[in-house]
């Protein structure tokens, strides 16, 4: 990789600290709550976390540490899809390590959890260390999406860490790598080692988050870079005023995202997953929807907009969820006879004789385009590849249809010329944000006061992060505190819940409050490119949901 | 529209003016040169355009400007795709005019020139340029891709600038409206009417570029949009190494983003269409070269990467070429019959009988997805649509065949999963860049100099544009000095010349000394967002293609 000179500049770059992570780590005090509960399921998962339950809350502040200053030997891992600032979190925790002790020693695991099985590392010097700071990519180590699961690999995980004398490991991941964490630090007590375990809240997609975990990081800058583009779409549309975009947004099943950058650029239509399943909106509804707005903006001459999709939409359609169940089903009961045919449309005739009518009719009505990718894009079990359905085209073919008939039905007076986009790998790797870069790096360093005060299974906690950086609560949450008990393959299994939007909580109402007005009026914000260097009411605004989020609370 | 905190804080920006702009109007002084010829075509121009060919280039100088301060009354036109920095042309343009006279009143047609045909206006006040000031987009005004062509078009354009009182009109354009400015000059003298016309050089592709015109407007802002977006998913690719991204990029039948943004990012391939044209290499050999890159860097253990293609390329691929042409050709003669050819597999079927047989076989080898695109994807003349045509897919579904074949031989030994994008709209309507942002101020600084002056038939030009900013050279070419005669529509059209990426030239040549080593090795370079306010190395940098270019010249 070569040097740019925006990189350059960022590693000059000093994150804003929580004024109790700023000083000696020897002033760092550590408070203790009470002894915190799960959510649900408390007593399966306290027989599941005999050693790690009902740990209490932590928080720093500033005092004494009453630990001695031993050198420390710790291994990271980044776990899963990249999210900017994982750089900055390995920063703080090897800065935290060195100001305790310079003699310790952070050993990087190569490609994500294998790394830690299969003991593939690196030593991460101050000079590598420095050559990522406030960079975006989890490019220093690698990543992967491998899980530790089976015995063999919770042993050969501890033979690693023991081999190479670790004190701690630190994952930093989302919910699934977490819960891996969780059970990783029950996992070395019960094997009678006192290597801790400690993780990190990342994830672009938002749905990492309770009570005591406000936001993941690299929400906010992948949000940021989102709404840049989409900004600079709507700009377009405005000026030359005749295409509709339709614009498809990362995040998985939840719709975090969309919400953010929905808040961030007004678009003319924003789809909610979760309230489409909640409402049971079916696939015709949302093309009513979407019509609606082309129809009333059209009445005022403006054939143009902007619709946001997530990325989760086609599973959390109840029509659309049960074609592609029945589709999986009929390959699963005929595998080897599915795998002679051919084309796609043997494949249309084949389905017409193994599913159900209404499936079928919603299959062969699909823009063929689509209708390819259901059948044709599979992973190696023979399931459909939904995160691959170009949910945004989908839409577009289905609309066009139906304005069809409505212009017919003089209905419809305007003309729809639409375009779809697809926004993710852009997002995934960007600079981090002055929030993401403050944020991660503190996340860090209290990830090394967590393991210097001797504490396993832990989340690094950084709090109250709508107020300025010297104000933030530093700590650590208990990551058994924010499971439950789900059904995973069969099987009850314990997770940290995921988190969707709330259709109570404040972002969607303000959202639903606009939204109206959004569907016919051009009230389109253009955020632009992402700043580090300029004022801070550009530089320095944490997520438009979280301050929602927080604002209401206070 | 809603106003972001960027947007804000860009209206404050006061861009940098060349030394001899940034005094009072009466100090710059009009110095002519000799009279300009055209590269070709001298007779024939000479007698399209009796009354502007021959003239003068003009340069400003400090000295004395000889023209009284009368109010000038102009009117201003957005003409086709949007480029950032067309509201800084106009700003600029008010501006001047202002400070010449502050009775001067600039009218804005709305939606391109079927506004000055159709006599659509808005006045244009000081409060409303100062709210798109240093913005993207066209929507002060909008834009359209009109054109000004039939006998009654240039009469209804005279008569309306008659109407309004014009002493001049300005058209803001690519090579397309600049050839129409330069017919329009000419008209409007030929029927007796004393009413200027002067053009300004726009477009994000980049080619309209010559010995004058170091660089269109627009082509910076755009490119580092793309460059941030090709860096990010480099970043991301070099994270989670499993990844092959296919980008295309926005900019015609030129390929100079894809040259500039490969300069930028240094990617493992970037295709130019120029070479492939002038070389005649196919499209097999393109798969070859993009196959190569991937069977290198699997045996280095790295199965990602990143292609960079330019939007015309498939134009340029003289065996598709050849399919299109076939297609078209097809249709033309038999349209009411293919207007009952049904379904893709009809139309496949239907075209067996009525291509060439190697053009059919490459018709159906293509990936269905693709092959449907060349058969239902048509413009109302029933032709295929080029620009619709996914060719990062394309190409992506061609490689992978090839990489199956190779497997079985093995000759390749790594894994290949690809992902494509195309990067167009996210780029026209961005923030502009500080170049882009001085750049046009003072393009449109100049234009108002060339109107006050009494000067038709001229394109505002601004040079030496890698030395900073007040040592810019400005002025205006004769129209006349940059056409030639081509063939449009069965008849020899005086045009503007498209300037293609010269592969003589430094930029290519540099490309042309590295990617043998960006073939194999991981050289990525990830440049970020745009800044507005940080260092000037990061902020205030000219194109790179522009800086190989004059630094070769000087």
């Amino acid at each position: 990789m070569e040097i740019s000179a925006l990189q350059k500049a960022r590693y000059e770059y000093r994150p804003k600290l929580p004024a109790c992570l700023a000083g000696s780590m020897h002033d760092i005090a550590i408070e203790t709550g009470g002894a915190a509960e799960a959510v649900s399921d408390r007593d399966e998962l306290k027989k599941i976390f005999k050693h790690t339950y009902g740990k209490p809350l932590i928080t720093f502040s500033k005092g004494d540490n009453k630990q001695t200053n031993r050198e420390i030997k710790a291994g990271v891992i980044l776990s899963g899809g990249q999210a900017p600032g994982g750089h900055n979190v390995i920063a703080g925790l090897y800065d935290g390590l060195q100001k305790w002790n310079p003699g310790s020693t952070l050993y990087g695991f190569l490609d994500g959890p294998k790394g830690l099985i299969k003991n593939k590392t690196t030593i991460l010097t101050g000079e590598i260390v420095d050559a990522y700071r406030n960079t975006g990519g989890f490019d220093i180590i690698g990543s992967g999406r491998d899980k530790i699961e089976k015995p063999e690999e919770f042993a050969a995980s501890l033979k690693t860490a023991k081999t190479l004398g670790l004190n701690a490991v630190v994952i930093i991941g989302g919910d699934d790598s977490n819960t891996n964490a969780a059970l990783l630090a029950e996992y070395f007590i019960e094997q009678g080692s006192d290597i801790q375990v400690i993780g990190c809240p990342k994830t672009i997609d938002g749905d990492l988050k309770n009570e005591y975990i406000e936001t993941s990081f690299g929400f906010d800058t992948a949000c940021k870079t989102y709404s840049e583009l989409i900004g600079n779409i709507m700009r377009d549309a405005n000026s030359s005023k005749k295409y509709w975009h339709f614009i498809k947004l990362m995040g998985r099943a939840a719709s975090h995202i969309a919400l953010e950058c929905a808040l961030q650029t007004q678009p003319n239509v924003c789809l909610i997953s979760e309230e489409i399943e909640e409402k049971k909106i079916s696939l015709n509804q949302v093309v009513d929807i979407i019509c609606d707005s082309i129809i009333k903006r059209a009445e005022n001459g403006d054939n143009f907009g902007v619709v946001l999709i997530p990325e989760g939409l086609v599973e959390f359609i109840p029509e659309i969820k049960q074609v592609i169940n029945e589709i999986n089903d009929a390959i699963a009961r005929d595998r080897e006879n599915f795998s002679k045919v051919g084309s796609f449309i043997d494949q249309l005739y084949w389905f017409s004789m193994r599913i159900s009518e209404v499936s079928y009719r919603i299959l062969s009505a699909l823009p063929p385009e689509i209708g390819m990718e259901f059948l044709m894009d599979r992973d190696p079990h023979g399931n459909v590849q939904v995160s691959r359905i170009q949910t945004e085209k989908l839409l577009i073919g289905m609309v066009e249809k139906k304005l069809k008939t409505l212009k017919d039905e003089k209905k419809f007076i305007g003309s729809f010329c639409a375009m779809g986009h697809f926004f993710g790998y852009e997002g995934r790797c960007a600079f981090p944000s002055n929030f993401d870069s403050d944020y991660c790096y503190s996340l860090g360093l209290s990830a090394s006061v967590l393991i210097a005060s001797g504490l396993t299974g832990y989340l690094a906690c950084v709090r109250n992060l709508v107020a300025p950086p010297d104000e933030w609560i530093a700590g650590g949450v208990p990551l058994t505190m924010m499971m439950n008990l789900e059904q995973r393959r069969g099987a009850k299994k314990p997770v940290i819940r995921k988190a969707l939007v709330e259709l109570s909580g404040s972002p969607f109402k303000s959202y639903k409050s606009l939204r109206d007005t959004w569907l016919v009026t051009t009230s389109f914000c253009v955020p632009g490119a992402i700043q580090y260097f300029g004022p801070p009411e550009i530089c320095d605004q944490p997520p438009l949901t979280l301050q929602l989020e927080k604002n209401k609370k206070e």
